[in-house]
């Protein structure tokens, strides 16, 4: 079974990219001495979330409650949800705590404090719980010059039902860099901040045994991580457009792709027309505020090497359409109808999450494995 | 079991207004004296596509063949698959036909007609065939100026195996359109342009009884369908934002929106935190190039009412940022943790992809029925 026996469109993912990205990383925590909690949103998936954590404690991370499930069906047990929690997500956790999860909760407010509490102690079962930073008004999280960063901390550690853990940050805004430089400082500001409130807490009598930051940018760039505990990090076991965009990996590290076929030509014009549109690349743009303006995806031969310049300059729902970025002349008898070709996405979680499941390949055509994703909430 | 019984994110259905909707295009369809062949690829659901189909001769439009495989599970057999074909795909709709449906396949190449009619040779059957034409420059199709129309055509009359059935043609540029005379001007530049191909074949002698055109815009604004046979249209029965932005619709016609529950604020910055991201929401951001800028979608209560001028400003995966379009306070008492909100989407067909099922509501906050999606391909 090689690539040629596939209906398109189809996700692709080669297993030898993803263990050296996953690789590279593990090796640069270990040097920097703090543990990798992997993110599962990214790969959705068991198989690449087991490779991730070779070398690790065994703590991973995860963005939906059916991330969760999944992945304790599968033998996880130490879980973050690194979502605020709201109190309609309560009793999934709860079954799941009860079933022998070890999941830790994240929030931002005295009010969350409260309700998880409450729920609870009605279980006879106490809640561990990070407080979330705001270390660059990314989104979501406590700053530093908050008073209710220690009011929050002092909340957790003496209402019953809930643990205070520690802190909980994530430099969102590294997505935004635009120099090695400024990934290296936004990883210093990511620690300097997570560290800093972790300070505070212990100054103001309280425990704070786990500092967590993580992004793939600052995992990528961080110099010193003294002080931090964890770092949390998913899109670097893919890599992608956006990534390649803001140097943190090369174009050929990127280890999704989505399989096409050419459906048509419109020569004139210079386009090919593909069968993979928005619905199989998603409709994330991520590149288009980098210097290098990616369209829909970067289109390679069925092999993975990239053809010249060639771009998804357009997408309908069902319909892509290829064009050379600098308007040089396609070659058409390269790409008859049938044709297969391969495009780099611009955000691996965004474009994976429109399959249910990778098609494995090992540094070559041929087809090893069927991955399935854990898609919805 | 009402709206607030459901775990978020998830897709909420208007039974009410997807049947306003509905009969809205029929009536109109109807006046005009065509036969509707509603598009499959929005709902992704035969409940939502009986309800199209009421008072029409029964046929439809799909863009993927699950879509097409599922449709004719559920009993419709008469299936345009509107996307230019490739031989990957023959195989499936090969065993379809043998199963007694009858699919009707769109291409504008000869090299196309020639592996068509070589696959359906050797399974001893003929394939309907439909010539695609380009009506606006949007993406695929022949125009009547191109020497391969009556080229095309005449391959497909003489050759065994395929046999022409018409000519189709989709004015996607109409969601470019920004006023009632631009939608209206491009309704008849659709229609022109599809009639004058079915003359041009007809004066070579070749037959072309069907003259499909379609796209929700132009199905709303047609004024006159002269020698139109039929007309395609799928997003005209959720409607979305991009569409009441064109003025195709009010926005309390949308059908379809996304229930959310506050996890979170941001006082100092007047943002609200929803657990309602890109994720749940979609990538699509096609109101950024209209007048009004709906961020990811515009906030509404539970009951489906706008709130103020709240939008999603920003979305995360698995967050998403609400503010005020124009910078005023936001009411915290009314937005405590856990408080859900409906979100109404820029585009309905992307927003739903990302939902395996509809909880459907009938004009009130109690939920009816649970209905399933097609995803994938």
């Amino acid at each position: 079974m090689n690539l040629t026996t596939l209906e398109t469109p189809c996700l692709i993912l080669d297993k030898k990219k993803l263990k050296n990205n996953i690789q590279r990383i593990s090796k640069r925590m270990a040097t920097l001495g703090v543990n990798l909690r992997p993110h599962g949103k990214s790969a959705k998936n068991i198989d690449a979330m087991r490779m991730a954590l070779e070398g690790q404690e065994g703590g991973i991370t995860v963005s939906t409650l059916k991330e969760a499930e999944y992945y304790f069906e599968q033998g996880i047990k130490d879980i973050v949800y690194a979502v605020g929690i709201a109190p309609v997500k309560l009793p999934r956790i709860l079954r799941l705590i009860k079933q022998g999860a070890e999941i830790t909760l994240l929030l931002d407010s005295t009010q969350q404090v409260r309700f998880v509490a409450e729920a609870a102690v009605k279980e006879g079962i106490t809640l561990p719980v990070l407080i979330e930073l705001d270390c660059d008004g990314h989104r979501s999280g406590v700053t530093l010059e908050d008073d209710s960063l220690i009011a929050i901390g002092t909340l957790l550690h003496e209402t019953q039902g809930v643990s205070l853990k520690g802190v909980l940050t994530h430099a969102g805004e590294s997505y935004q860099c635009r120099s090695t430089e400024a990934m290296t400082a936004m990883a210093e500001q990511e620690r300097s901040c997570a560290v800093a409130c972790a300070e505070a807490l212990r100054h103001a009598g309280l425990p704070c045994p786990v500092v967590s930051v993580g992004s793939t940018p600052t995992a990528n760039f961080a110099e010193d991580l003294s002080g931090v505990t964890e770092v949390r990090a998913g899109v670097y076991m893919f890599y992608d457009l956006v990534m390649a965009g803001l140097g943190v990996c090369r174009e050929e590290d990127i280890a999704v792709s989505v399989l096409a076929s050419v459906i048509g030509h419109q020569k004139r014009k210079g386009w090919v027309i593909t069968d993979a549109g928005w619905m199989a690349l998603s409709r994330d743009r991520g590149t288009a505020a980098q210097p290098i303006d990616q369209g829909y995806g970067r289109v390679c031969g069925v092999d993975g090497a990239p053809l010249k310049d060639l771009i998804v300059s357009g997408a309908n729902q069902e319909h892509g359409i290829v064009s050379d970025r600098n308007g040089e002349a396609i070659s058409w008898e390269s790409c008859d109808i049938g044709t297969l070709v391969r495009i780099l996405p611009n955000h691996a979680c965004a474009t994976s999450a429109m399959y249910d499941r990778y098609h494995v390949v090992d540094a070559s055509e041929e087809i090893v494995d069927t991955w399935y994703r854990v898609n919805g909430w």
